[in-house]
């Protein structure tokens, strides 16, 4: 099935990856991580995708899962939900150039009542060939918007 | 794998779920639509949720992910993602009595700048034995809170 022309630009995110994560936070002891994120389409304006992370035991960890809506000339919009009691939503850009996708999204976030706060989070995404190099930023609990997770994957499935 | 102890109530709703359902709202024409619904767990305390919904020729119409948190004493926590450009965060309740589970949920929606905008939405799911039904009603585009979707589903696979 084709992508939609909206989201034609996230092509290369497509399929499952796996790799490997540091976590860091002023707040929290440093960690590691495995990491997957499976993206996928169905032919809508939209790219979805489920992350899993484990620890090196094999122990879940975080998950998550969300939308990415193309909504023209390389504009995306994000939103996501977080079982730690969050919901993000915001948007940014796709661009491709000299074989490189880099997705950037910028996103402020609601907190249940029980959820530590969380109040922005910001995303890179970078693919270049069958890796895939994902950032992430936040400010949580009282921080400025600091780093909090980078993973480097593999492509591990291509898309269906 | 053991329901964390904050989920346990929720039990009753492991698994994939397939039935017939029907929209309706007073701004559009109502349709019908086979929908699907998994709810699966990993030992922490949330049970996660995806939709798929198709149409009666079997192409993808509407779909949504999330997270069902237990903070305990049956509260429970809902936040939740949609392609369509909304994120959802609530809370609500699940109650058990003569063997029937009753999960109500009421959330606040957040929608990006270029979605249909989505105020409110209440979901109430009724667990007896392997018949789910689920009802939700929205407050969008102008409306009061009123009754769109209705669907009832059979246990088609049994949780792992």
């Amino acid at each position: 099935m084709d992508l939609h022309p909206n989201v034609a630009s996230l092509a290369p995110l497509l399929g499952t990856w796996r790799g490997k994560g540091r976590g860091e936070y002023p707040t929290i002891t440093s960690f590691e991580y495995a990491d997957e994120w499976t993206f996928s389409h169905s032919g809508k304006p939209f790219v979805s995708f489920v992350q899993s992370t484990r620890s090196a035991e094999g122990k879940p960890m975080h998950t998550e899962s969300g939308y990415l809506r193309g909504t023209g000339d390389g504009a995306i919009e994000i939103v996501a939900a977080l079982p730690t009691g969050q919901v993000e939503i915001g948007g940014g850009r796709a661009d491709e150039a000299a074989g490189v996708l880099t997705l950037t999204t910028d996103a402020s976030v609601t907190n249940t009542p029980t959820a530590k706060t969380v109040e922005r989070v910001t995303r890179s995404y970078r693919v270049e060939g069958d890796v895939l190099d994902i950032d992430l930023a936040m400010a949580a609990v009282g921080q400025e918007l600091g780093h909090h997770l980078a993973s480097r994957l593999t492509r591990d499935t291509m898309p269906t």
